[in-house]
């Protein structure tokens, strides 16, 4: 068989089943194999930004790597900001990049490029496959690289003769580095912490906010009286009805700052120490309180659930978790605000549903109004790059065939990858999108004043205003095949968001709100 | 002043008066510093690769380089293809990249990445401000070395703090390296091989697709038989009635071989030797024939035009080039095809039109139908990074108000970057895009035959069919506010194109038409 075929069933075998792609010339032969592996579903997006954000969305519901198939430099390029968001998740993900062949390298060809200082930054492993013979073997370590604890990119260059080339076989699965079990003197120390009456934070990030980690940390907040927190941007919270509730690190650093107030011990469960997502003059960007202690439990390569366990047997015995209770919203009446809209999502969230969240200043009041909604999962911005949720939708749905998604979007961050919706249309995943339509980049607006350029006149304010001419999002899905309506009261929105519901397949709402900021 | 205002001042005072942009909080002082420099004009696009492309189009057109400014590394990230772009097309521009505080860097906050990598693949000059004492100099570096010959991407990092930290002054406009004089020696040599008699071909690029080097080149082929052909894709070619004509490079190899075939002299004047776009299986990627000579007259950094009226001072004195005369195709009936597109197109191209060419396998007919065409540009896809078309279009439209731009787009290109058209709206450009809806992408289908990978079956040549469901143009026009129209006859075109170019302002023509491969 040649490399591409090899490669393929290389990745099969070892637990890789899609692959997002938009391929070009160079991955001609991997796009062939597609027939010779049907274990492979290929998935055509129509931008390499949403093959990689569906990947990422995959990968976070799955714990698997999906291939993304991307061609060359640029295609890798154009893929990178969702790499980025990847990475900052700790998805297991295998980027491959088809390129030129290695006797094509020296010509500069117009589309040659630096395809390896290009994967690094978003990469935990790069490699360039040189010889058909190899391929099979890269394929292999990609994906336990991929897998190692906590999760990450890992990106196989691929020259076109190699995969060309004939006489390959496909290599066995090669064994993932697993998660480190944390030492006892580390769980000894944070129990010392919890035991010293002072006041404790327990930070939880990566497989911290997954339920058995969620359980593990709250039977210890009920026992020691420490408080739970969570990153701002988790890649994959459990929460609602039946699971521990747990406050996610605000945005905005006063606030987090107001969080974190006395705080004397921080124990850090998967998360990083808390520093404010920008710096702004005159303010700290570091968030942990001077005086304030604080205590690497887990880390991302570490055993975070394990961890969590563990030290609860020694500070919680015998305590139970606290579990939110049942509880909704009633359903409102009136204006379309990004409050009442938050509680008509509450209202009507399904059990099981998985919330992509990019709604951004619209998304304020979600939290609260979702908390006591039926168990979902909730996939966030990790890595601040906007443009994720609409491809994030795609890969969670293609992953939990049986699980309503539900993206809640941000105009502006929408139109990054507004092709995404021609995906969910072609594959007619279960998705329901939802535009927050404030016709501003509201957060910017908010941010103008914040760092302290007040005085920004006419010129500056115009390149946040989104309004001249109004995006209508309806017709924009409509031409990629997804049912839309638009919604401007709270009823209509409620209305709407049952109907698309209750329906199979993709639909968008399109819910004009006014700015938050 | 701030650093941010320093830094505008100094780019409006060395001649950069335009800045395509989608920024974020890191940028909010550049955005702030619009109203303090009213030179400067700042135009929103929803999407950095639209910014960047549009950087780009602005540049070819005026030899001056715009600004984009971008957020951070995922910012620059999303731009990164069409960067590629203007590296191949020579492009003068100053990519400015916000980024975190310097204080912030170490607490690898989420968007935190390496921009410096990211960014040398695409740029020919890389600096990171890290005072703003050194900010405005830093400006007029980057400045300079866009404009340095033949002009390149000069990307400045700039940290918020430098932005926003106080006493800066601007920097007076620096010197930019202006192109090599052509020596002698290197002049005779190409005069010799001219005068010996044997096959010779003179190939154009960068400066070389311009009237002044064109009138050179053609009377040196009118004088000494030489034939001239131009690269496959070049920045900028000037061409119609009125105009030398010259034949560009084929893009298929065995076609370019055919071109090239016998030939005994290259000269290359302002391009680089001829080689394949990709590589196939069996066939060589170096396409000049055997025995041929390979004469470096002048490349980029030389003065391209310079030389070739030295040449033509050489080995043509006396004589006078060969204009192509007037032409036009009758305006076709019957079916709209691919070749009956292009016929309206050549029967109604305006004179001082700039047309963006990304219209792929459905371009095949356009250069014969609008080589006697009043005289106009033409803009190509000179890296081979889909998704420029669109937004170059935007870019010329500013850089050219008074002209009419053409935009002609394939379907699967224009998804890439589809949110241009919010930018062609907003800002009024006399823009007409036609979308050549072939509904798949019909290179690939090509290519997958072409490279060997004849036995693919339904998996793969599904992922190469956009059909399902078939995207409908005119309805994503409507909704950024581009009046829009869909034709399937050659009389409907004829009628939509005339309409379109007859009103000022944007509009977009969906032209279905049967796949050419």
């Amino acid at each position: 068989m040649n490399g591409a075929q090899a490669l393929m069933r290389t990745l099969a075998d070892a637990g890789v089943r899609t692959c997002f792609t938009n391929p070009g010339t160079s991955e001609m032969h991997f796009v062939a194999a597609l027939d010779a592996v049907p274990q492979m579903r290929g998935v055509l997006c129509l931008f390499e930004g949403v093959a990689t954000g569906a990947a990422d969305g995959y990968g976070r519901m799955t714990g698997r790597p999906a291939a993304a198939l991307l061609h060359l430099g640029p295609g890798l390029a154009n893929g990178l900001a969702n790499l980025h968001n990847a990475r900052r998740a700790g998805t297991p993900l295998v980027a491959v990049v088809g390129d030129h062949a290695t006797s094509h390298k020296r010509f500069d060809a117009p589309l040659e490029s630096d395809i390896d200082s290009l994967a690094r930054p978003v990469s935990s492993w790069v490699r360039r496959s040189l010889r058909t013979a190899d391929v099979a073997a890269d394929a292999a370590a990609a994906v336990a690289a991929a897998t190692a604890a906590p999760g990450g990119v890992a990106t196989l260059i691929l020259p076109a003769d190699v995969s060309w080339g004939g006489g390959a076989e496909p290599a066995p699965p090669a064994g993932a580095r697993p998660p480190s079990a944390v030492p006892d003197p580390v769980l000894r120390s944070a129990a010392r912490a919890l035991g010293s009456g002072e006041p404790c934070v327990i930070m939880l990030g990566g497989a911290g906010t997954r339920r058995p980690a969620l359980e593990a940390a709250s039977r210890i907040a009920q026992a020691t009286g420490a408080r739970l927190l969570c990153e701002t941007f988790p890649a994959r919270l459990e929460r609602g009805a039946g699971l521990p509730a747990v406050d996610r690190l605000a945005y905005l650093a006063e606030f987090a700052a107001g969080q974190l107030d006395g705080t004397r011990h921080l124990i850090l469960a998967g998360a990083r120490a808390p520093v404010s997502f920008f710096a702004y003059p005159e303010r700290p960007g570091w968030l942990v309180p001077d005086g304030c202690e604080v205590h690497p439990l887990a880390d991302g390569g570490d055993d975070v659930p394990g961890a969590l366990e563990a030290l609860a047997a020694l500070a919680a015995a015998g305590t139970k978790p606290l579990a939110a209770g049942p509880g909704r919203p009633p359903l409102p009446d009136g204006d379309l605000t990004a409050e009442s809209a938050a509680a008509v999502i509450g209202a009507l969230l399904p059990e099981g549903a998985i919330v992509c969240d990019e709604a951004n200043t619209s998304g304020l009041w979600l939290p609260a109004a979702t908390a006591g909604a039926p168990p979902h999962d909730w996939l966030t911005l990790t890595g601040g790059a906007i443009g994720q949720g609409l491809p994030l939708a795609a890969g969670a749905a293609v992953a939990c065939p049986g699980r309503p998604v539900i993206a809640l979007e941000a105009d502006g961050s929408a139109m990054y990858t507004i092709s995404a919706l021609w995906t969910h249309a072609r594959e007619n995943l279960d998705i329901t999108t939802v535009i927050f339509s404030n016709r501003c980049y509201a957060i910017l607006r908010m941010e103008l004043d914040r760092v302290g350029a007040a005085a920004a006149g006419q010129a500056a304010r115009g390149l946040l205003d989104l309004s001249r001419p109004a995006l209508d999002f309806t017709a924009m899905a409509a031409g990629m095949g997804v049912p839309a309506s638009r919604a401007t009261t709270a009823g209509e929105f409620a209305a709407q968001l049952r109907r698309a519901l209750a329906e199979p397949g993709p639909h968008l709402i399109e819910a004009v709100v006014p700015a938050v900021a």
